[in-house]
């Protein structure tokens, strides 16, 4: 089983991942937890690379990306489930779809060209809605994060936010969930679909 | 018919790919000549950014070159031939592999990733085989290039040159060429291997 968890930072995405890794562990299940970008050892100079924001080029940031899964499908993601693994993945296609049509690019093309690279489907998808001005908050009171998210702006996040509900519109594996809710309530909701999907 | 031109810089390669568009031309073909990175519109700033020389990280390198590789051959190369042209590109996937390996990565790995991509295949490759000395000294003469040739260095030249070769060794497709040649047999040369083709 593939999940990937989506959602702007401070939607909660990372803390339920996690959660889910352990509950699925309890249950008597292999998982691996991964994300993007980075999550191989050849992509972390890629994941600084985007992190730092050194590179203003749209395109090759998409394409950077691409790339960083690219590698990551290949050499962690595939022969983890080839192995009978759980994989939870934080963030994937749907990240780059929203965060770099926001970022300017044209949804559709940028939509094409993600397909375009025939990357394995999640079975399903928990895609974190929050307000951004809510996130933003969460991340003050974390300590953490906070400038590399505010350096994105609230009316960037908040598109992020729309492009995100657009994909979900569409995507059946795609579950929305109001991150506003409390972690339990949301932990439990996560293991209810986890439940019904097998 | 999908060509390609390959060679360290200074080798001579796109003066003969020109003069084969014209050639073949003047046969009456409709001929497009491109080049990469940078071949189309959307690549524009990924070939800025490789060519800046900004971007240190080898893997990151790699995957911009696919990346612009992936949009120009979608975008441009693709549409091209089936329209029935005949398309020359200066520099293609010969080019990724022989210029990242000799930066650091592994030759096998890059040679595998560049082939996941799938990119089409050139139906002939006509790879220019010069000391990197001989070249560096032709675009002095030129007086252009030279910086960026230089900054990469001899060793580092000689390196590409040597795995251009391995290559060459065990593809069909390709045929070396001896750029110490003239201008007028290396012409020669090709228009009749383009001959013996069709």
């Amino acid at each position: 089983m593939f999940i990937t968890f989506e959602g702007i930072d401070g939607s909660g995405k990372t803390t339920q991942a996690l959660k889910l890794k352990s509950w699925l562990e309890e249950q008597g299940h292999e998982v691996l937890y991964t994300f993007e970008p980075g999550g191989c050892e050849l992509c972390k100079g890629i994941r600084e690379l985007l992190l730092s924001n050194s590179i203003k080029d749209d395109i090759a940031r998409l394409i950077l990306f691409l790339g960083d899964r690219k590698l990551h499908v290949e050499s962690v993601i595939e022969p983890a489930l080839k192995s009978g693994k759980i994989v939870i993945c934080d963030r994937y296609n749907d990240s780059s779809i929203a965060y770099q049509s926001a970022a300017g690019l044209d949804y559709k093309f940028v939509r094409e060209f993600v397909k375009s690279f025939n990357f394995i489907e999640p079975d399903i998808t928990f895609m974190f809605d929050i307000k951004a001005e809510d996130a933003l908050r969460r991340l003050e009171g974390r300590g953490r994060d906070k400038d590399a998210v505010e350096s994105s702006g609230v009316k960037f996040l908040s598109c992020v936010r729309e492009i995100y509900k657009d994909i979900a519109a569409c995507e059946s594996r795609i579950i929305l969930i109001d991150a506003d809710k409390s972690e339990l309530e949301i932990a439990d909701l996560i293991r209810d679909y986890i439940k019904n999907l097998n």
